[in-house]
């Protein structure tokens, strides 16, 4: 595969460009490490497809040099790919206690828990494989126990921040580890990788710990049940939302899966401290005083599915909101998801709640789990890299972060915007950006992984646009001549009862052509097919400046 | 249709629990008046669907009741169903000069300008139909030449402000006549009917005048060509844009269709003043100092195929974006429209250009149109109504909106807030809810107005996400058997290569199915369809969890 055996390599299979789907490997020599693997969710333009992966064809390719799979932190993007590529390639994960946790609850679905070598490291840890020694750094993000790593190579040091945040007052006291970030720096970093998700964001973000003080206002003020919806992973958050529902004299009751899976896990790994008496079942919030009921709920992104969405549309087993109840969102809407988070919020309005809500945590209810440009600066000034990447976002925000990294110190000529694939080698005098490894995104759609193709979709989006005409014909296999009346079904085109009259047509200029076609060429039934659609497609153009797909069958008889 | 024949009555038929498509109706005894006509974009749920506008049954029914159609501005979701409805109903339409000349831009493209009555007020303008007199006040907006209506009837004032806000300090002196709204305050407004669209946004806006001063900053800064896209009816920034070019020596092009459109209208009714030597075609860029250069295009909110969109990625005819031109986004993203805004900033650093963007005029380069709280609240305290209707906006804001009223002192329970379609009427003591007439929504698709329904929609979206399999079956008219083997094909469903194994599978369990029900019940062609259908699903969905459109032809011979 490569020519350059004796040096570090270091690319992305996923993540660069984008926002999901994280993979990052280091290779040294003969050992390749790999970084995170997520997943991501599709837009709109990939009609039907559920999940996005990684194409990891050049791991599958040297499948004996694979080493490891080292996840940073517990999140989507992190983790989710993690069954698909375990079904493909299974090889040894490595992850802290929270994240393995929930790597667990993936495995377990899939039926992989029992194929897979889970291990789990602490922050103070040290992997050794061959001439390459790995250790790591606490960071802080919205997920407890998240890390950077540190990959020891013979020529210098590599380091991934993971996804991070400086919160110097953090809830539970899970802190940043500036000192050992500053004893790495010190010993010299050749290469660093930071995530760039705020690099368009100027300052320093507000601690964790500010949302937790207006959450138990909010706890306070209201006369009636308090509904809060957060991300599940947010334990931080859900901690807080305890201890507000401890302090105001209220029981908690969990709705949604994740909500209770996360939970669950958290609690018992001692994430999260939940007091005894606390948890109710939603059943029991009916028979409650209001004013001693809080809810934590999923949907903070208009999910569709999730616990907000249906409690919004009175249609959760048990739970109702009143009027006056106080729904409160500790979320800011991810591009994409504004319109289903406003329908909740009008839904909610119309059940009378009193609604706390607001975008970039106007309300103080929210606050960010990415570094801003002051803290992403803090991070490339402790590192003092000689070569710096930055990944872990789309392109705009990789620029920026460039920008930002020469504005501490780094020389610009070593500093890599790269795309997925594309292969930084490093050896001691100097790192080159000049060759690619395969790289590309899969689809899962339902039960199949990778069976839906740039071609299907294609089909899906011109079936989505303007639907489909489908015309059977039968005609004698000894002159080509039709034997019956053509046969002509639309779906997604036209409603029927209000087009009798452009069937018809079709089916009259079907005959036409298949008549006079057949007189000339006999039963080809290549041209009679091309023909036909030809001459349908543009009557209907001609009709309705519409382009359905069209499909055709001949019978020979 | 009413027997409610000596009230006065009013209602919306779009613009209700919505951005967009504004039509709002007043009636007194048996004189109609229609505000507004506009037309919706539709979202990504409705496929293919090019545009929404109103269903118009209820003035159909009463046409000869209907006076006018008054219009009181010219963005698209005031005018962009007019050509659509005069098609349904042609009756005179009024209009301010402005609007008139974007109007008929659209009647000519439609082919209706001989066909229509289009009449042209002004803000001082009276007109008079039988009971009911009818006059204006100038209003400020983000185009210039909007009215607020008032309806003078026998039994009181109803007064429908348009959409506005308060520029105090207003581009080209368009000032909103504040003294001729506390008159009519004065005089009394039994009904008001206000715009709601910022209603969720405390304060005041920055007047428009502010932009200027950064877009001159930002001319003056730039050593290379300054590219700056903005909506292009919104022609006081074009003002601007003209005058921060003059200021700065600078040539202006201008790109895009609606572009050079709107500008000639607007220039031609003196609402907007070029120097003569100013502006130069896009084939002349290439030729000058980029310092000398300003060019204006459309294409703020990402529309893929706006000049904006196409610059970013290197395809516009004679004009290229080269490192370090300036190119700034003078717009907020509308919500649904940030992932083609972030596509084009990354590919405008792809570029080097020095881009300049940011949402919510952060970067001072935008501010909104639409009256923040404190605007909407001064609107009322000015008009003083008796009874409020919000108006022109999603639940939310009209509840917001709503609370403002009651803030200012109108009284709860004369406050309105109603669905398209809802009636309020009010006589000399009161006005009630209680009836409702027809309101709904058309899609227009191609030329097709109205042909596609909510069931052609239901095939799309199921087309789009599972794709379909359609089969055809040619069975002996005499005993039901299988002549030939079944003819399938897949379209979006799989890649077919990939598939060869299950459509072998489907092709056996139809020829299974079709044998085993025609020993039983010969030829029915119902039953045998149905059976196969059934059979089919259920194997697909086991085998990818996907379920396609089945569609099956039965051919008997």
């Amino acid at each position: 595969m490569t020519n350059l055996e004796n040096t570090l390599s270091i690319f992305a299979l996923g993540g660069i460009n984008e926002i999901g789907k994280n993979m990052y490997v280091v290779q040294y020599e003969d050992d390749i490490f790999v970084i995170d693997c997520g997943s991501k969710f599709p837009d709109e333009s990939l009609l039907g497809i559920d999940l996005i992966i990684q194409d990891i064809t050049y791991l599958q390719q040297n499948k004996d040099k694979v080493r490891a799979l080292i996840i940073t932190h517990g999140h989507e993007d992190h983790i989710g790919g993690i069954p698909y590529f375990l079904k493909q390639l299974n090889i040894p994960v490595y992850a802290t206690e929270l994240t393995a946790g929930l790597i667990n609850l993936k495995l377990k679905e899939h039926g992989l828990l029992r194929h897979t070598e889970l291990t789990i490291f602490h922050a103070a840890s040290k992997l050794s494989f061959g001439n390459v020694d790995i250790s790591f750094f606490r960071t802080n993000h919205s997920i407890p126990d998240c890390v950077g790593i540190v990959f020891h190579t013979p020529i210098g040091a590599v380091v991934h921040t993971g996804d991070f945040k400086f919160d110097l007052t953090p809830v539970n006291n899970d802190a940043p580890d500036i000192h050992k970030m500053a004893e790495i720096g010190k010993n010299g970093v050749l290469v660093l990788l930071s995530e760039s998700t705020n690099a368009e964001r100027p300052g320093f973000n507000p601690s964790e710990i500010t949302v937790g003080g207006h959450i138990e206002e909010e706890f306070r003020k209201a006369q009636k049940k308090v509904f809060i919806s957060t991300f599940a992973s947010n334990v931080h958050r859900v901690q807080q939302v305890v201890d507000a529902a401890q302090k105001t004299g209220r029981k908690l009751a969990l709705l949604g899966r994740s909500m209770i899976n996360v939970v669950s896990v958290a609690t018992e790994l001692g994430h999260l401290r939940i007091p005894d008496d606390m948890l109710i079942e939603p059943y029991e919030i009916g028979k409650m005083d209001p004013e001693k009921v809080a809810v934590l709920c999923t949907g903070s992104q208009g999910e569709p599915m999730a616990a907000l969405s249906r409690l919004s549309s009175s249609n959760f087993r048990h739970v109702e909101i009143l009027p006056d109840d106080t729904v409160i969102l500790a979320s800011s809407p991810i591009p994409g998801n504004e319109k289903n988070v406003s329908r909740i919020i009008d839904n909610l309005y119309l059940l009378k709640a009193n609604v706390i809500y607001g975008s970039g945590g106007s309300t103080g209810m929210h606050v960010s789990g990415h570094a801003n440009q002051e803290e992403l600066k803090l991070m490339l000034t402790l590192m003092k890299p000689k070569y710096f990447i930055p990944i872990h976002g789309e392109y705009r925000m990789l620029y920026k972060h460039k920008q930002l990294a020469e504005s501490v110190g780094v020389d610009r000529e070593n500093i890599f915007i790269i795309n997925n694939g594309d292969v930084v080698d490093v050896d001691h005098t100097k790192a080159y950006q000049t060759r690619r490894v395969h790289a590309g995104r899969v689809f899962v759609d339902g039960l199949g992984v990778g069976d839906v193709r740039n071609i299907v979709l294609r089909d899906r989006r011109v079936l989505s646009e303007e639907g489909m005409l489908i015309i059977v014909i039968t005609v004698s296999k000894t002159d080509g001549q039709l034997i019956s009346e053509p046969d002509t079904i639309s779906r997604g085109f036209v409603y029927e009862p209000d087009a009798k009259e452009l069937i018809k047509e079709v089916n009259e200029i079907v005959k036409t052509t298949v008549t006079n076609l057949s007189s000339i060429h006999g039963s080809k039934r290549t041209a009679i097919r091309q023909s036909v659609k030809k001459s349908v497609e543009s009557l209907l153009f001609e009709r309705t400046k519409r382009r359905p797909m069209i499909l055709s069958f001949l019978i020979e008889i």
